[in-house]
């Protein structure tokens, strides 16, 4: 396994020689979490928790901008209530964390850890909703949820993780369907304008929907590797819970109906998404909007005389604007330093030297380029401002040239199995819509199906794998 | 049973009646909270939610003013870790949840939901600290909990509960006593300046303290029936986690050395707080500050012309300032409305007519009081500002007087007996500091000791209960 040869940060792996080494150093040495004495379930450290905090606030204020409000669900669920939609307890039994005691004592019904929440919300719904004039009912909760993976990974899979599900009841099909793409499009937002990743928007198959779903819709990205990670997903559920729960209204006309659903969520894997699309060897690249730091200050020479006054000045100046750091530790080299905020993803570095304060300027250096530039100290706040949004577009159109590089065109298996296994990355296919199709090529490629995406194209008639007509492009790639 | 003689509020039970039943009516009929199917646990409606997200951004913001950053810490904590600290284990172990199977397999070691955090992050802290360099470590958690009471009460003693944690690493005894009362004063602010509710700030008896804690400070308030609640707390470790924990550190001098650390939490229990120190028999009373809503606009004949067209405009030019509602429904009368949003607690309503409308002015009524006043409409921002202010000053006030009225001082047991069941409140006295004499005083009043307050008088020089040479003055009071 190959070392990256840099003095500094030499403890993190080569990013081509061994991507998942590469990953779990990245999330150790930039200090966004840690592992723990709890199987599976990691500490999210202040570094990396605030990364979550920034996503967070973004997307509640997009959320609520569209109506919803938050609300609080209990974090256990009676077993007898799991058990009530037919998928939903299949999809989810196998890996859900069971309390059967408090204290000393032995409980007369167990309580599964929620995995997500769509039964006991589904239970407080059909309690109080009672006419149309209730509706819609739009409401979100923040929260942890638990599922008892077998194979984890720090924020893409982890046994515990935070995140978001909402969930909303409504009149008629076509709003419920409406809501789940209006949901859908504020995770594209998040995904491309917070987080600078582009997406593929689509929809997901039969074998790859929500337990419990009638249609998902997906963000589907891709990864420096060109492995895919599914980023949010918005279900739409028709009344497949509002039979068994029985949440009905009365409707406009005085009878009775069953409401249309949906649910929608996003987690802290997007730190994750983060990491694996933006990452190098020499470290994180946060995109700007979310970094919890922007913009270090780093200063040369910090001993000579007005050195760090001036720097502390600068940093003053900035501090409004920006979320800004002045490094002024005395026990590190200005070398480390540099390295240290690089490694951590910072995407802005100024440097300060006493020549430089001499001549009323200072160095600004991009994380993503590495590019380095002269600026007038009295005009470094404009200049950061537009540095932070070309760092986000640059950031963007990398990932956005390697999504085009890196997806192919495949006519038949044998083309398929070439390009997945020569290029890792995602493949368009026809597809005849057989399960049985989706399933040899998983077989034999360990590609899955992404999704449907909305912007059908027509590559041919006939499927990729059986050769009968085709109906729907899909896109495929292997998955984190 | 007495039921309130109002029209419209009649389903609500009479404080002076049952202060117990009165609490739920205003929990469910106020859309705070409801019921659920997981014993003991409620589901916090977005009314109820917006409260404590009110209390969290300014807590947050409060906390980060002072150097605290966030984190997040696994639910789950293996048995062995809760074993580590004695008294902690002794304090915890018999209400907490446990899970012992995962999917459809028994665990080989069993893990509690997390009644409170010290064990898990004392374990990582024990990882992260290295050097006296890295201290102090100013981390906290917005979480939920869980403990398996056998009594509970939406918000006041719920199964499973939201709040927030600190953990903090220190140097020295001295610097981490003084984040312990920092952090106290934090909470003292949100009390009495966010919620309105004069507090006694104190330490606890050893016999109350928190399970491993060297010193627990508290912020205790009165409620509207002059029993006592415990607001917030916060703890002085010392060494008691760092060394079964062994979290150590490099000192100055090179050697090796135990942390001192502290401990800090307030919870939703702080909305139940706001029921039982400002409601009355019309319902709930939001404090201005927190008020999801804080002004709601019912108009008056709003089918006749140009009604609700104005209350729009009203509306539209008050809400950059203020939480704003416009109630525009049409299938309630005003009358129902006005005694609708009493009843939730908004702390002002404007009534607005055709007459009003006319006139250039339009009717505003304050919930605390009920005092109507007739405002220009050109002066109404202006006067809003004001009135917000001036009840949330009324409302502490009100709390005030009554913490004054029902604290009473006893020198010996038969005033103590008296004045507890004349008058329940908090009661003054001298105290010898024997646990014996506050077992003593608990079985026979059911109060317990409160704090050793702060501000300390001298009322005698012996002990209430055994008459013995007292060194402290204690308040004492039943509680919730």
């Amino acid at each position: 396994m190959g070392k990256n040869k840099d003095e500094f940060v030499k403890e993190i792996t080569n990013i081509e020689d061994d991507i998942a080494q590469w990953y779990t150093d990245i999330v150790i040495k930039a200090d966004l979490a840690d592992y723990t004495d709890t199987k599976g379930c990691i500490a999210i450290k202040p570094y990396g928790y605030a990364i979550w905090e920034n996503i967070q606030k973004y997307t509640d204020q997009k959320f609520k901008e569209t109506g919803v409000e938050n609300a609080y669900f209990p974090l256990l669920i009676p077993e007898s209530l799991l058990q009530k939609e037919k998928d939903h307890v299949e999809g989810f039994a196998p890996e859900v964390a069971w309390v059967t005691e408090a204290g000393d004592k032995k409980l007369e019904e167990k309580y599964c850890i929620r995995p997500t929440s769509e039964t006991i919300i589904a239970t407080m719904y059909s309690k109080w909703l009672n006419s149309w004039r209730d509706l819609p009912i739009l409401y979100n909760q923040w929260c942890n949820v638990f599922r008892w993976e077998m194979e984890t990974r720090p924020f893409l899979r982890s046994r515990e993780f935070l995140w978001q599900e909402g969930h909303t009841l409504h009149e008629t099909a076509e709003e419920a369907r409406q809501r789940t793409l209006q949901m859908l499009e504020v995770y594209n937002d998040v995904t491309e304008n917070l987080l600078a990743i582009p997406t593929i928007k689509g929809i997901k198959t039969e074998k790859e929907k929500f337990a419990g779903a009638e249609e998902t819709y997906t963000i589907e990205t891709m990864m420096y590797d060109g492995k895919a990670l599914q980023s949010a997903t918005s279900h739409y559920f028709g009344q497949n819970f509002s039979k068994p729960f029985e949440i009905k209204f009365q409707n406009r006309e005085g009878k009775e109906e069953y409401a249309y659903q949906t649910s929608w969520g996003c987690s802290t894997r997007l730190i994750g998404a983060i990491i694996m699309a933006h990452g190098d060897n020499r470290g994180l690249k946060i995109p700007p909007k979310v970094a919890p730091i922007q913009v270090v200050i780093v200063p040369i020479a910090q001993h000579k005389e007005g050195v760090l006054e001036k720097a502390n000045e600068v940093f003053e100046n900035l501090k409004k604007s920006f979320r800004i750091k002045l490094d002024d530790r005395d026990n590190y080299s200005t070398g480390y330093k540099f390295n240290d905020w690089e490694m951590r993803g910072v995407p802005v570095r100024i440097e300060l030297g006493p020549r430089d304060i001499e001549n009323g300027v200072c160095v600004v250096v991009r994380r993503d380029t590495g590019e380095k530039e002269t600026v007038e100290l009295s005009n470094l706040n404009e200049v950061l401002e537009k540095l932070l949004i070309d760092i986000h577009n640059n950031m963007y159109n990398e990932c956005k040239k390697r999504l085009e590089e890196r997806t192919t065109i495949a006519h038949n298996l044998e083309e398929f199995e070439k390009q997945i296994n020569e290029k890792q990355g995602f493949i368009k296919t026809m597809w005849c819509g057989d399960v049985a199709c989706e399933e040899k090529i998983k077989e034999l490629t360990a590609a899955k199906s992404r999704c449907m995406p909305f912007e059908q194209e027509n590559l041919g008639d006939t499927c990729v794998c059986c050769g009968k007509k085709a109906t729907k492009m899909v896109v495929w790639g292997r998955q984190y």
